[in-house]
C-alpha cells in the first residue's frame, strides 16, 4: 500500500534529515515510498539481500534468530527514529543477513532504495554519523545478548525482564504470553512457565490467561541478582 | 616501541589502500605509527573512549566479554588485514564500548589517530566500504555466538571447536589448555574438562597436559550434531 510520503513525520522521526542539502529532501520525497505494515509481517528474512532501507516513523518490529528446534531469541527492537540495520549492512557490506526482522505492532514506514541509501552515505555527513551510530548501539546491543545469555541465570534474566517490561504507571501487570516471553529471553515455553509458577509459589507475580500481574517489585529485584550459572 | 612505518606491509594487509588517493598514503606515512605489541596487552579496555585505530599487520588479538563471576566468553578474533572494530565504532558511534580486545600473540600494528581515521571515513571511498563491511561482519560474528549459546548444547559446541581448530595437516592435535578453551566457549573450565573426558572414554579424544588429541573425527563430528536443549 504506497501512499505519498508523510515528509513532516519522517523529518520528525529524523531530526537531522532537516539539516541535509535539500537535494536528499527531494530525493526523499522522490525516491521513497511510504508503507504501512500489519503486525507479524517480515521485513528481512534471514539469508536476504536487501532492495532497500526501512526508516520507521510508528511501530515497532523484531529482529531476532531462531535455532534448529524453532526456538527464537530476540536479539532487539526497532522503534520509530531507527532502521532496520540488518538491511544497512546487507546493502554495505554487500552479506546477507542472518536474522529475522518482523513488524510487532503495525509499522508505518519510509523505503529507501539501496541505490539511493548508499549515495546518502557517500555524500550525507550526517547520514552517515547516523548509520554508524546505530550500527554501533546495535553490535552493542547483540554483545550485551551475549552477555546475558551467557552469564545469567535464566530466573535471574526472567526477574529483569519482568521488571522492565512493566510500565512506568498504573496496574503493574503485563500482557504478554509465556510463549512471547520464552522467545524473547531464548528460552522454551515450558521452562518459562515453570519458573513464573515458582514466582507465583513466593508471591513475587500473579499467572492469569495472557497476563503476568506484578505483586512484590522486591522480591524479583531480589531474585534478579541472583547472577553466574557455574 | 613506535618505529618507521612498514608501508609495504600495510598496503600488502590493505589491499585497498593501494588505491586510496596519494594524500592518504602519506597520512599514513606522517601520523600512522607502527607498534609491535607482546601477547596478553590490551588493545582496548570495557569501557574505553579510543584515541585511535589499530591497523594489525601480523599476529591475533581476542575480541571478549567477561560476567561477574570472572568467566570469559570469546567474540570473535582480528587477524591480519583487519581492525578492532569496536575502536572504530567507539569513534564514530561515540559510545564507550562494553568488550576487551587482548593480543594472543606478538602483534604488529599501525596506530591511527582518530581524527585521521574520521577523515578517511569522509573522504575515501574504499576505506569506508571498508569499514562498513567489517562491521557488518562483525554484527554477523556476534549474532552467530547468540545462536551459539543460546541453542546448542555446550558438548555439541566443543565438538565443533574441536574440529574447527585442528591443524589442516599434520598430526591431530590442539595445543590449548582446559581453561583457554573454556573461555572461547564462555564456559567454566571445570564442566569442559569433564565434557572432554567424556570424550576421552568414548574414545574420540586423548588428553594430555595442555593438549587434545582427536582420535576419531568422526566420533565428534557425530556429537557435533547434538542440537537443541530443550
Amino acid at each position: 500500500m504506497a501512499t505519498s510520503i508523510p515528509i513532516e513525520e519522517v523529518l520528525a522521526a529524523f531530526p537531522f534529515l532537516r539539516e541535509a542539502p535539500p537535494e536528499v529532501r527531494r530525493a526523499l520525497a522522490r525516491e521513497g515510498r511510504a508503507v504501512r505494515l500489519e503486525p507479524g509481517r517480515f521485513i528481512c528474512m534471514e539469508g536476504d539481500r536487501c532492495p532497500g532501507l526501512a526508516l520507521i516513523t510508528a511501530g515497532t518490529a523484531r529482529v531476532y534468530k531462531t535455532g534448529e528446534s524453532g526456538r527464537e531469541i530476540t536479539l532487539y527492537r526497532i522503534e520509530p527514529g531507527e532502521s532496520c540495520i540488518l538491511t544497512a549492512t546487507c546493502i554495505l557490506g554487500e552479506e546477507p543477513f542472518p536474522a529475522f526482522a518482523v513488524t510487532e505492532t503495525p509499522v508505518e514506514a519510509v523505503l529507501i532504495p539501496a541505490s539511493v541509501f548508499r549515495r546518502w552515505v557517500e555524500q550525507v555527513a550526517g547520514w552517515r554519523e547516523y548509520v554508524f551510530r546505530l550500527m554501533a548501539r546495535r553490535l552493542g546491543d547483540v554483545i550485551a545478548v551475549v552477555e546475558e545469555v551467557t552469564f545469567r541465570r535464566l530466573d535471574a534474566r526472567l526477574a529483569t525482564y519482568l521488571l522492565q517490561a512493566l510500565p512506568p504507571e498504573g496496574e503493574a501487570v503485563l500482557h504478554r504470553t509465556h510463549e512471547a516471553i520464552a522467545t524473547d529471553l531464548g528460552s522454551a515455553r515450558e521452562v518459562v512457565s515453570r519458573l513464573l509458577k515458582d514466582f507465583e509459589h513466593a508471591g513475587a507475580v500473579r499467572l492469569a490467561r495472557g497476563a503476568v500481574y506484578v505483586l512484590d517489585v522486591d522480591a524479583l529485584r531480589e531474585v534478579a541478582r541472583r547472577d553466574g550459572r557455574g
